[in-house]
Order: structure tokens, then sequence, then C-alpha cells
């Protein structure tokens, strides 16, 4: 597996805590890497940057080059579960637990200061990584997240391959079922652009809803013009640094 | 002839100046957009960025595509006089005249108000452009400039095949042989990383001298630890954008 770190210059003198970014389908870890213009807030603020990429690559499954939303590049940052995908698709225990204990081991990071953001796919995957996790992650956001991943076209195929079809199986990796039962209140920040072509199925009102009902503290930020490429992220990454910042380093 | 341009928030009200990316070899004029960060500074400034594409592309000359520093991505801003080139390889033409033209016959622009900058090639490109052009722009400077490409690795093979072999013809395109007769004292602003995999090729000792001998005002600075990408370019490009913001805006 390859991962993109980005080391501030604080680094030198102590240890720091560190901002997990999860990439969207079709990415590699150089995308964030490359546009997100995230290093030099990263940098002021004295925060790691860990960018891993966003599913096992040459795993040898047939199909799994063949679609944007299913396989390679399309890892959903879930467990499979099924026998085609369950020995490789292991996303979830790969951004939760295996590359931080890598990132740990070889890297000057603060044990208990771990963040987390993402986009699209990756802001489904930060938001469910928290939401699984209470007490683990200090704060979270999300650049338009697939906020119903197994209701939302982007989501249902991988979801149905690598988990099967049984509702209670998709319900532990999609945001808008884990929501209700979350035992920690983290506040969710997200933004997400009003000309986004994804918009219909990334169902952002799914999220405003869920979180109205579930007295959820939730900032929302509808965008104007906005679509959903890394220039959208790159506009507002300044304002999730911070926001991570302020969290990470209370 | 593709081009990329970035229009700052302030032309709802005014015309703004202009800021000129030239990019280096292998470049399309994708790579500045997505990669330098510049766009954030030039919104806050109020300057539009114009990055021209690096060639023509397809022009279906005999070996166009072979070479990384000839033909296609290789134009090297000059305009080719061998027979072979002439009739496409006209890039000193198209980013001085034609493109501009395009620009301010399209776009709120000030008509009056022009800077260049560039990276490696682009950074010889945008020197050449300021010091055969004097009163033409209001202020140039460089990421890593081929200082001397008539006596460079990265630039004899393309002056060779476009401008024949007259030295002469080769120092009209030459920034440290055009510099000492410079009519014009434009400060020069040059940022250069000293892990720069290219350094012997740029040769910056040879644009440090002649500035001395000719008592041209130089600013050369060289950049600990940083190389030839994209990252060095969004390390420094907002001292850049304010350099040429503080002449353009004056």
């Amino acid at each position: 597996m390859s991962f993109a770190i980005f080391l501030p210059p604080q680094v030198a003198n102590q240890k720091v805590p560190s901002l997990y970014w999860l990439s969207g389908l079709t990415c590699t870890a150089e995308n964030f890497t490359i546009k997100a213009e995230a290093q030099r807030y990263a940098a002021e603020h004295g925060l790691m940057l860990v960018a891993p990429d966003t599913s096992p690559r040459g795993a040898g499954i047939a199909g799994e080059d063949e679609s944007f939303n299913l396989g390679t590049g399309a890892g959903f940052y879930v467990n499979a579960t099924t026998p085609k995908w369950s020995a490789h698709y292991r996303m979830y225990d790969y951004v939760t637990q295996e590359l931080p204990e890598l990132i740990k081991s070889q890297f000057p990071v603060q044990a208990d200061g771990e963040a987390i953001f993402g986009h699209s796919m990756g802001g489904h995957g930060a938001l469910i990584c928290a939401l699984k996790n209470p007490g683990r992650y200090r704060s979270v956001s999300a650049f338009a997240p697939i906020c119903a991943p197994s209701v939302s076209g982007l989501g249902k195929k991988a979801f149905h391959e690598c988990l099967g079809d049984g509702p209670a199986a998709w319900a532990r990796y999609d945001t808008h079922q884990l929501l209700p039962g979350a035992s920690e209140r983290l506040p969710l920040l997200a933004d997400q652009g009003d000309h986004d072509e994804f918009l219909s199925e990334l169902m952002p009102d799914k999220l405003s809803e869920v979180c109205a009902e579930s007295h959820h503290p939730l900032t929302l930020r509808m965008q104007a013009g906005y679509d959903h490429s890394y220039y959208f992220v790159a506009s507002f990454v300044k304002d999730h640094i911070e926001h991570h910042a302020v969290a990470l380093l209370a």
C-alpha cells in the first residue's frame, strides 16, 4: 500500500498531531498531495498530513479494474465480507488501525492526537471512521461526502459486491444510518458545492435531516457555484485545517 | 492553442492587470493551474493569471514527439527560423503578441498592466520576453530558469533544430547573452532550489555573473533543500505574486 505523508517543520523539535485525509473515487495518494493546497496550512499549524490510497491495487480480483465505483480506486473504507473481496479489500481496518500503527512506529507523531477528513467517497470514509470510533478522533470534516452510500448510485455497487445484501451490513458503513446511534457528539463540518455534478448522489439533505433529528452538531456549508473538483477542496481547505488545528492543538 | 486563465473576483467591478505564467518542458496549460497554488494570491491581489501551453500540438512535424526537450512541450518561447519548424513553432510571437491580443479582446484586462513569470524553460521564457521588450512588462520573475539555454544541455537541441547554427541567432533568445545589452533595469527575482536535479544545466551562476557585470538588479534566492518540482513553485509562489502585485498595482 502506498501513502503520502507531509511532515511539518515542527517535527524538528517535537511530536506533532496527525490529520488523515481520505480521497475519493479513482484517486491515488497523490491527488490530495498535488491538488488540495493543504501543506501550507499544515505547516503553519504544525500538523502531520497522512493521505492513504483509496484501495488495494493489483489484487488480481476479476473485474477489479472495470468500474470507477468498484474495486481499484473504490475501496469505500469498508472491510469486505464477501469471499471474492474480503482477502484484500479491508480499507476500514487499514485506515483506522494498520496505517496509524505504521505511522506511529516510523514518524514523530503524537499518539493521542488524530483527526480525519476527506472528499466524496473519502468524506464518507472520514465520517464513518469518526462515528464508529467514539473518542478516537479529536475532529472530523468532509468535502462533498457521500452521506448515504447504501442508497446512492455511487455506493450501492461496491456495498453489494463487498458486503453482500444484508441491510444491516450496509448500515454499519453508512453515515446517515450510523449517526442516530452515535455515542459521541463530535461536531461535523462539511462543505458542499451547489454546482456539484454528483449532488443528487451525495445526498447532503439526508445528513442535514439525520443530524437535526438526532440533535447532532453539524455545520453544513452549501458553497455557491462550486463543483466536485479539487479546486473546490483547495478553496476551503484552509478552513478545514483550522477546524482540525483548534481541536488537535487544544 | 489551449491556455488557462484565472479571473479574480475583482473583475466583477473593474479591469484588472494580467500576470502571464510560462511553463516548463513537458508541461501543458494545466500544470500551473493544478499544482502551483497561485490562484488564492491572485484573487487576494486582483490579478488575472494567464498560462499558455508550452508549444503547438499535433503540428505533424517529423520527430516532434520524440524528445522531452524538442518539439511538443518544448517550444522554448522562440520563433523558429528553420524550414522544418518555422511554420508552427513561433511561441515567442504567441506569448508576447497573439495571446495578449486575444486576452485583451475577450476579458476585462488592463491594457497597460502586464507582468510575466515562469518555471524552468518558462523561467527562461519570462526573462527573455522581459529583456527583449523594454517597457512592456511591469515586472518579471522566474523559478529555476534556464539561464543560458544556448550552452545548456536542456536548450541546445531545440536551439539547433529551431534556430539553425548561428551563434547570433541563439543569443537573441538567451538571458545571459541578452542581459548585457538590456536598455531597461527591470529588477529580476529568481528562486532556485539547491537540490534541483537540473541545477548544472540551469546555470544560475551565469545569471549572477552577468547581472553583477552589468549592474543589473537581481534577487537570486538559493532555497535550501528544494528540488525542481511544482512543490518548489508552490512553496514560493506567494512571494512572486506579491512581487508582481507591487509593480502592477502601483
